[in-house]
């Protein structure tokens, strides 16, 4: 099955279960909670916790809980970003501090937090050893989110341009520990011991730096007709991103000009941003990107190596759909 | 020994506990997270968590990390409460959105909230079924919070006064669930059956119930130099409270025209002020709001009706304390 639909399949699944937990008063609560999960999403993280699951011959019923809270733990953390960075859209909607208003969002985030736990504990058939391995897993990789984050907000105020070191191990916090701790709850809910565990471990965390290293090299040269935001946003909204870090290290003269010139620049004019996403271009930046996230996914695809089967097939289709989604 | 010696006795033993889960990078976050904490509060909550265990003849060292734990979330809601409400003081200094950034205190509030379920879930000595018993009765406590804080806000925005009824339900899930989940995590941490935990549960929810209309009667006659607030604030902030509700219902003619004129009113003299509370004691709401509370407080002593021993002893003076604090 190619990836796209095997994703679809195992979404369906987990919007049900959603729907049903994200239920209750006061509506408008809910209503808001459950809004960017209504408008999107493709269910990435709920699709790791089954397939890791399905690898380790457990049973999808023994994972679906813990499936449903990694995407309430993401929607949180979704709309708590949107806030900090005054966000407008996302899913091509209103973020939902913009769609309600900014209390309701913070609580709608918490509520989603709470849910998440509620939900592994009390929703789940697995027994308490398994459920307290859950949270503990679970609560440590939310704990590294924040701190992520943060490192994140640091870049964005520090004037110096982060080393390549220090890019992946923010987004390592930032984004990869939500893939890693996925595939691990997944191999727990297959009530497998250390050692799956920490293989499944190993292939959410590379996958997910992959995935976001693909990500920050859309929001340069992506199509904006997909990314359906303008060309080269994120050297507008001056994000140090790693083809950032490696093009203001590698341009020299004219073309190192142009480039701080324009990152981070709000009024900088749309051809400016071509020009400058063209000298990144030129300067082999995509391939180099292109070559990092490769590594990672490759360093994913070893974790698997003692594993058979179709949900391993899913699986390694994910990171070549995840580091070959359209630029 | 006196209720408060008793707080202040179990409090030292908490904070060390908290200083040493709140350290770590980047320290700018766990600054932040910490700062409400350094600063004040009684520590009532992990108190009760202390005693439940001990009226049961369980180990201190069994509920310590609960304890902990339910101060963080509990500071977790204090400081996203601060952020929604726009309030620049708390503890006599500034909230954690007002000295550091508002972005930094969601992440605050969220880290907190993350570390509440990992100190539960890996710095407990109980085992994994008691785990996740913490794990499911905190949750479901945090989900009611924010539905509460939902339904406090609903008032704020309603022009309709609620219904003593209303108010006493948005308290119960705003502030007096979190009483009630300590006691009854006390319970579970001492290894005790359903029959105890809802004992204690009904002690700390009719405790947290009396505990809120004090508060909110003292926000209308407390004295400005213990609250720290000047006289009358919550009627000039438009707090629909118990005072109000009863006063609005009572008062006639030339007395209700002052409360609903003053209600709310940014711009009203301090005299003005002066007046309506003056109003409210004559109407005899003082003590009618004291013998609804009074009447909780009874009602969470019967709830300890089959125990003895020093520690029932502290939590009747705890009940004594909190709903005779002075006004």
């Amino acid at each position: 099955m190619k990836a796209s639909n095997s994703i679809k399949k195992n979404a369906g699944f987990v919007n049900k279960f959603l729907k049903k937990e994200l239920g209750g008063n006061p509506k408008q609560l809910y209503d808001a909670a459950s809004h960017l999960i209504i408008h999107g999403g493709k269910r990435l993280r709920p699709f790791l916790v089954l397939k890791s699951c399905q690898l380790l011959d457990g049973k999808q019923s023994d994972a679906i809980a813990a499936a449903s809270a990694v995407e309430m733990i993401h929607n949180f953390t979704l709309v708590h970003d949107d806030i900090m960075d005054n966000d407008e859209m996302r899913h091509g909607v209103p973020t939902t501090h913009k769609k309600f208003d900014m209390p309701l969002a913070i609580l709608a985030g918490d509520v989603l937090y709470s849910k998440a736990y509620h939900t592994i504990s009390t929703k789940s058939k697995l027994s308490a050893n398994y459920v307290s391995q859950l949270v503990s897993k679970l609560s440590k990789a939310c704990v590294e989110i924040c701190e992520g984050q943060v490192y994140d907000i640091k870049f964005a105020e520090n004037k110096r341009i982060p080393t390549k070191k220090e890019y992946i191990k923010m987004i390592e916090k930032k984004t990869a520990v939500l893939f890693e701790v996925s595939c691990a709850m997944g191999a727990i809910c297959a009530k497998k011991k250390q050692k799956d565990v920490k293989n499944l471990s190993s292939f959410g965390r590379n996958l997910g730096i992959a995935f976001q290293i693909t990500d920050d090299l859309i929001g340069i040269v992506g199509d904006s007709k997909i990314t359906k935001k303008p060309v080269g946003n994120d050297i507008r909204e001056g994000k140090k991103s790693l083809p950032i870090i490696l093009a203001i290290n590698k341009a020299k003269g004219k073309n190192r000009r142009l480039i701080t010139q324009v990152f981070g620049n709000a009024k900088t004019s749309k051809h400016k941003i071509s020009l400058a996403v063209n000298v990144i271009r030129s300067l082999g930046i995509e391939e180099e990107v292109k070559n990092t996230a490769l590594k990672y996914a490759q360093k994913a695809e070893r974790s698997l190596g003692s594993y058979t089967g179709s949900a391993k097939n899913e699986m390694v289709s994910l990171l070549d759909f995840v580091i070959k989604r359209r630029l």
